[in-house]
């Protein structure tokens, strides 16, 4: 049972945590997702997590590892939790220390932008190359990096943050105080302030929620002009960001995951133009468009994935 | 004489050709230097080369290998000279092996940039760090990259290409059609300009000989509010491509270097306080801002060095 390397990926979400049960590429079982919110801080949470994996090893004995993917920033090498985003009272929560103790598998514990990265390196989209950026278009913007066929984590493992990069040095202040920070144009709900700003300026009233990313995407694929051209603005405003990273890193592949990613060829065909009117060839020869293999799983897999890797390298 | 570790060091500009003896951290010999343009292509100024290099040899006779420093694309495995910005007639030159079979030494070839980058990381402001970015500020800006311990060069060796980096997504168009390239701000003859610009729109009309970055050091010194004004905005130019490497990368240090990093204070005070107020604690906590430790010679250092660590690792 060893040998097929099954290990539970946590994908920790701000609203609910998210536990599978990863062969390969796959998520062959999951759990009853655990409600974030229900719980008040680290301690009673832990708890409820570590019950549903004693409850999935009674049907998949072979467990080897746990990989848990967050929402913010963590000690990596430590597998201590530093500070969440959206998620109350976890400070410096040393979980992979606690996770293991209270399983008895070994835990690794790693940012969820950078879970997302190393699913798509190790087994999506970026199978087999040595520098790629992976970038993650939702509720905020993150990233992953790998560069000379390994992962960027950084001095403090804060390394990735694509959605704290800035489009302009005298733009719209970011979370933490940076200028023109990419999360604050194209973020969801971001895109969809901006899309009914668009739509009231022409004297169209409709709702917030007839202005999301789906709805815009479903706009624009009926040839709504305003649609289209915030769809084309935000190619734009992501060209940018990821420009930079061509510039700075030369990689072979930059790679789109998130829902926003699902507007499709709306994003991608000015996203792709906008990149390559703006690299010299070194950088436009090297570089490929792609996007992410995984959807909603991407954060169980690949963090299910460096487990694995880490007992069994 | 081989233990003392000695290489030639070679800076090729597009004004001149710096031939020199690198031993550890310093140049302890200099052949007069080549005038670039006084030859046509790069077959007769190889051979020019080759007849420094020899004479160096007859007071130097330990010389290990040649490490060589180029304004532009080099591919940096093969030692081929892609294309160089500023001199005519460079384009897929086999520089490593016509330099090797010349003088029957081992050729390193790599981009100015990166040699500067690899002497401040090896020997110089950056010593013992896994996690660097380094930027050149004079007539152009270049930059190169260290992580996990590694040089970053990319895909095809185009990495650490500040210069191109925006800070504007509707900015000013840089060489390659990048919107809001830095070097379009900060580059030697732009902040000319730009100062140039801001004394004439105040009636004051000195000549462009006196707004150079040198120049402009010097009024700040005595109180000049318009050079003042203009340090600051350079400074927060310069903050904002250099945040984006800090997002993107975390680095331990930032190391600037190039004529313009010679304003000091003027610069960095700025630029310092640019970059603490718009960085999160994790990436703030392991950043330093450090000068340059090598001026002019760092291109030679890095080059020879990184030579003689290819013929003895």
């Amino acid at each position: 049972m060893t040998n097929d390397g099954t290990a539970i990926g946590i994908d920790f979400g701000g609203t609910s945590v998210k536990i599978g049960v990863v062969r390969g590429a796959e998520v062959v079982d999951h759990a009853p997702p655990i409600a974030t919110q229900d719980f008040d801080g680290p301690e009673p949470l832990l708890v409820a997590i570590c019950r549903t994996v004693e409850d999935l090893r009674i049907h998949h004995p072979g467990i080897l590892a746990i990989g848990v993917g967050m929402p913010g920033f963590v000690d990596f090498e430590q597998g201590v939790v530093r500070n969440l985003t959206n998620v109350p009272g976890w400070h410096e929560f040393p979980l992979k220390t606690r996770l293991s103790q209270g399983t008895g598998l070994p835990v690794i514990v790693d940012n969820d932008a950078n879970c997302m990265a190393y699913a798509e390196w190790k087994l999506g989209a970026g199978r087999g190359m040595q520098h790629l950026v992976a970038i993650t278009l939702g509720t905020g913007v993150g990233g992953g990096l790998v560069v000379n066929n390994q992962m960027v984590r950084g001095a403090r493992f804060g390394a990735g943050e694509l959605g704290q990069m800035s489009i302009d040095w005298k733009g719209l202040r970011g979370t933490y105080g940076n200028l023109g920070a990419l999360e604050e144009y194209i973020g969801n709900q971001e895109i969809t302030q901006a899309a009914s700003d668009a739509y009231h300026s022409r004297g169209d009233h409709r709702s917030l929620g007839d202005c999301t990313p789906a709805q815009l995407s479903r706009a624009a694929e009926e040839g709504d002009p305003v649609a289209l051209e915030l769809w084309n603005t935000i190619a734009g405003q992501l060209a940018n960001v990821l420009m930079d990273c061509c510039w700075l890193l030369n990689p072979e592949a930059l790679i789109i995951g998130g829902g926003v990613a699902k507007a499709g060829p709306l994003l991608f065909g000015p996203l792709q133009e906008a990149l390559f009117s703006q690299l010299s060839d070194p950088f436009k020869e090297a570089l490929q468009v792609l996007p992410a293999r995984f959807g909603n799983e991407a954060g169980m897999i690949g963090a299910a994935t460096q487990a694995l890797e880490s007992v069994a390298p």
